[in-house]
């Protein structure tokens, strides 16, 4: 068996959805959407609509369903709750269906939707989905979705970690420099985690509205090992 | 006098246009285009004329012009060289007008033309280049060229040497997550900087093609203290 490509792609603006119709796509939006997803899963959630569009949301509310939305960090009003991983509490989230819409997350996944497969990837859930990773012998995408179509350094440090793992299996190669950067990138952060993303925007921006209190929780390596997966427009666990 | 905005872009895709219009914006291509651009000129080019595209760099060279034009690192057949700082020797271009037709570069030269000052940067003028961008008190954007709209390692860290410079300055604040690893990655090459390099996507390309003589000049710091400008369409050494 040969050697699986593994890519990153810092940021929406770069991604080139005709490259990967065969590979596994793995989503990274550590602040705050792929560590929230991650943690409704670990709490007993049955699956999560993810929709781009806020009357969308808007809509599936009317219909009685559970919704959590946000835009730039603050909940939208009609949302019974926004993107902190905190609101996915297994009292409220178990057994349920939510709808889902944040700044970031959401778009991104209608764009990777011509992916093989589509994964949610967090610090929360890292060894097993590297784990399941490496037995599917796909190429991989690490799509870290940034902000606002810029490079951020939490998801570009979380993608690091995922490809150090995977090149460390053997089963992977690369050729693409923003793996590499992001393997030297998490090479630096990984002795203080929190240290190290305390200059990143993100934080900052988190910090001045009050919503920073999740951060170090979302740093935390294998909280679960629950695999969010896109079947049928749908987020479900991965059970594969 | 406030703090100056310090930002940094990583890929043409990535580039706002519209943010930067009073900025200062350098281009940083440094395997090859703009190391070429800054040998021209410390061996006495008196200008370079930047055209993107193949035909109007034919047209130029029926007219006359000397012609440097490539595409993928090779020398385009009509073509009087290529992209490699060797060949912009004094004995080629003192004194001269070259055209100027490379993959990346002169796109990028066109894509920022609406800042309020284009620069070329390398490691071969990096101090006179950082110690007048200073003394300017403007916004700097440190714009890296890439490869096909991919981050690439090499400009990455030369804007990582040129932010670490500014910011030490003083006079610039940064709240760009990209400078932030730009510096970060620069930190990690600066002890071995062709060792580092040759991990990069570019150093494996030019070498298969024997186009990678150049690579130890073009991480060479300070070779020349000429910093090209563009004035009016013009790439010029910049006198102010």
């Amino acid at each position: 068996m040969g050697l699986r490509k593994l890519e990153t792609c810092f940021s929406p603006a770069l991604y080139e959805a005709d490259q990967h119709s065969g590979s596994i796509v793995v989503i990274i939006d550590i602040l705050r959407a792929s560590s929230a997803i991650c943690t409704a899963f670990a709490n007993g959630a049955s699956s999560i609509i993810p929709v781009a569009e806020v009357h969308e949301a808007k809509e599936y509310k009317k219909r009685g369903y559970l919704v959590a939305a946000e835009r730039d960090g603050y909940v939208l009003d009609f949302a019974d709750f926004g993107n902190s991983p905190f609101n996915f509490t297994s009292e409220k989230v178990a057994g349920k269906s939510i709808i889902y819409s944040t700044t970031n997350g959401t778009g991104i996944i209608k764009l990777a939707s011509a992916a093989g497969a589509i994964v949610i990837g967090s610090f929360l859930n890292i060894s097993a989905l590297t784990d399941w990773i490496i037995k599917q012998d796909k190429d991989v995408v690490l799509f870290c979705a940034g902000w606002k179509n810029r490079f951020n350094l939490e998801d570009s440090v979380c993608a690091g970690a995922m490809a150090e793992r995977l090149l460390e299996s053997g089963n992977y190669e690369t050729i693409c420099d923003s793996t590499l950067a992001a393997v030297d990138l998490w090479g630096l952060a990984k002795g203080d985690l929190p240290g190290y993303i305390e200059k990143a925007a993100q934080r900052s921006r988190l910090r001045s509205k009050g919503l920073d209190d999740c951060i170090n929780f979302c740093l935390t390596a294998d909280f679960t090992n629950k695999i969010p997966v896109i079947k049928e427009g749908l987020l479900v666990n991965n059970i594969s």
